[in-house]
């Protein structure tokens, strides 16, 4: 059997223990600040039935999609009944149209699930990944869409990320923007996949690539200018040259004067000064119809999650429009960058176990087992070395896997109604009466966890039994 | 579009918010407690490739896995090349061959995944659900069966099940019995299905069953005889019967004095009290080697998990033999139970939001979202009206979202700096500074918790802004 079969299947992963506790830390500060902001949690099953995806996400969407094959006598038939979720605001479409009756009016979800596309795998780009999701459906208020951006600011923050900005930017006020500067409706598309460029390439590029779209020469210098001018990032000087260049555009007077309000409202929220409006985020704009935002740290190239207003997509099932406004985060490359730059807190990064009990020998089970039973009760996290070894041994297994402490009752220990306590990183070791021995180790490891120091470092290494 | 179209696949399940806080408490403590023993958690991914399951199940189980197809040109072929995830063993054993330098000697870990499959659908019988599985792999100790059964014992515990026995067993004490009652090997394995079934036909229905595997009736009577005396159910009558009983068959004696061994072990741990030694709990025995073990509480027929000792199987892609000991929770029939019995917490059952902030008028939405951020720095869970509505409309809506108190901030209360918090349940209302609104809140919201009483309920009605 070669180890080519003992791989996950292309593009997947497996999630070691450490990797599951570096995600798992992510995913309890998203949903810990997410539930502060009022969303509740939605799980839908893996896969749907496949009319329910199919034609949802395009030409290309169709293609990665993974089709589950028909059971039992219909396996021959090639055909596909059943396929895996594909992202997550279909099946919330879904639920919205199933449960309609039984959701509140407003309904706030966040939903942290797995997706799969059949995408070539290549560095950072999987076949299944998280998604991380919050919607809040049935309002057209401003309200939710500082509530969103709130939250997004909240999770960075708990994060660790210090530098973040949220950009800013809003559909209608391209399209005013746009019309302004004499482009006709139709190519407003088209316009905008060059001109979100803009943060890579450089505006001659840009350019050109507008006028190899079919975009009048002098139209598309003059959208530029609009969308380059005033170069600034402050906020209150960009909306005021807005309201000035707009200001007999009734829809984008109109525009301005609700973007105005929403970076106001931001001011109060955990957002406060981290909002950049900008007129060259474009994103996917086939179906934002308002506000769109983006997350992004100043040294990395593209962004840790982005959303806003779609309110004509999540209705699709219901028959009728249903406003909505979302935002999905990025947890897979936050997981990467937290990685990379080293945000875990010690207590993610280190051993999962707190203490291990070591075994004297196979007559001192039930004694080892005693211990560990009363260390738990402490909540402590406790592993029982299973076989009766040399003692040097077992605390060399106990340091391959990071854990700061064992317990050791031998026959004096055993014999003095004590325990030895002994911190492997510094070697030294104190005894305890067996029954502090508990409450003795919790001290440690709190002190341990604040610290990152051993208080045993000084105390001298009188156990001669290893 | 008919309503059909937008349920979950047939055998599926959406968990609405409701259902995702009592699984997610359940899981909680689970991981939890499997953590205070040691044990790391692993994931894998939802599909592996299609060798991988393919022959693992017996043809049965081949049958229920979910194929999925090749994609893009071979799509028409009508083949699949994945699989999705059957258990959660199979995976383990590949992880196993594949990490064999990275993962620790004794290799502790906790799966709680979906597992997907093709089976009829029936009442409690799902096409995607949970496993939770805790397996020791790497050691033949029977610390290991001990610590997992302390660890099974204190979830139990923890989740509020105060009626449950553990039964145990060992397979080799039932081959001991069995060879001692004239039983040839070949044919325990039958015996064993029949007997199996002791804990719900009668004593001569399990003998004509015997006899019409193929098994003389002189032997199968002597084979109950041995499992059904003594009729007892402590554990040391049981264990001196079978000591006298097997006390000229060497394989038999060495085992009973293992079992007794752990019987002893297990009384260190938080599964004392709890082990009930049942020679008719025989399991799916075609993988076990050891002890085998059951979690069922006396008024409800079946089990809520069990597992056991495997030493042949864990190392199928290693090809060699790897020791290994687990046991799976039954996380879906827990659910149920729980929610059947009502144990879960009130802080689970009731609504997920602690406060809501009711909007006064449009103009106020600064004042509200302010309020809501302070109200979320002091860790409330807090929802933003997000439309100007009458207020006892607002009122309502909080009442059927279960949310305890509202916020309001109407011009009176803006005038003086003040802010109203009303409780729904009781209908009571007072005023307090804004500055202390979010401390007032939080004071609230930890007495309703302890006491589900509020100390607004004799307050005056004074509000009259509803």
């Amino acid at each position: 059997m070669t180890t080519n079969n003992v791989q996950p299947a292309r593009g997947t992963r497996d999630f070691l223990p450490a990797d599951v506790r570096r995600r798992e830390y992510v995913i309890g500060v998203v949903r810990d600040v997410y539930e502060r902001y009022g969303f509740e949690p939605l799980e839908t099953p893996a896969f749907e039935n496949i009319e329910t995806l199919l034609g949802k996400y395009g030409e290309e969407g169709n293609k990665l999609i993974f089709k589950i094959l028909k059971r039992g006598e219909h396996e021959g038939s090639g055909e596909a009944d059943l396929a895996l979720r594909y992202d997550l605001t279909v099946p919330l479409a879904r639920v919205i149209a199933q449960y309609q009756n039984e959701l509140p009016k407003f309904f706030k979800r966040y939903q942290i699930q797995p997706v799969w596309r059949a995408d070539r795998p290549a560095r950072g780009r999987f076949r299944e990944f998280y998604q991380c999701d919050i919607d809040a459906i049935g309002s057209t208020s401003p309200v939710v869409e500082a509530e969103l951006l709130g939250a997004v600011a909240d999770v960075m923050t708990r994060l660790g990320f210090q530098d973040f900005v949220v950009r800013l930017n809003h559909r209608r006020l391209l399209s005013a923007i746009l019309e302004r500067s004499g482009l006709p409706r139709v190519q407003h598309g088209e316009a905008l996949i060059a001109i979100d460029k803009l943060d890579k390439l450089d505006r001659d590029q840009v350019t050109l690539d507008m006028v190899a779209r079919g975009i009048d020469r002098q139209t598309a210098i003059r959208c530029l200018d609009a969308f380059t001018h005033p170069r600034t990032s402050d906020n209150s000087a960009l909306l005021e040259s807005l309201e000035t260049s707009l200001s007999t555009h009734g829809e984008g007077a109109q525009v301005v004067s609700e973007v105005k309000e929403l970076l106001q409202l931001c001011e109060t929220t955990a957002a406060a000064g981290r909002i950049r409006l900008d007129l060259s985020l474009a994103r996917g704009l086939s179906y934002y119809t308002g506000a769109i935002m983006e997350v992004a740290v100043p040294d990395l190239a593209g962004s840790l999650g982005g959303g806003g207003r779609y309110d004509n997509l999540i209705g699709m099932f219901l028959g009728r429009d249903v406003p909505a406004c979302g935002f999905s985060l990025g947890l897979e490359r936050i997981i990467v960058v937290m990685t990379e730059r080293k945000m875990f807190p010690d207590s993610v990064e280190h051993g999962a176990v707190d203490v291990m009990v070591t075994l004297w020998n196979d007559k001192s089970r039930a004694d080892a087992l005693a211990l560990a039973a009363d260390f738990r009760r402490a909540g402590l996290r406790v592993e029982v070395y299973p076989e009766a070894d040399k003692l040097g041994k077992q605390f060399k297994y106990a340091s391959s896997r990071n854990v700061p402490f064992v317990a050791i009752v031998g026959d004096d220990e055993r014999a003095r109604g004590e325990v030895t306590i002994k911190d492997l990183r510094t070697g030294g070791q104190l005894s305890t009466p067996r029954t502090e021995a508990a409450a003795h180790v919790s001290r440690l490891v709190s002190l341990s966890n604040s610290s990152n120091l051993s208080n045993l470092s000084n105390v001298s290494n009188s156990h001669s039994n290893d």
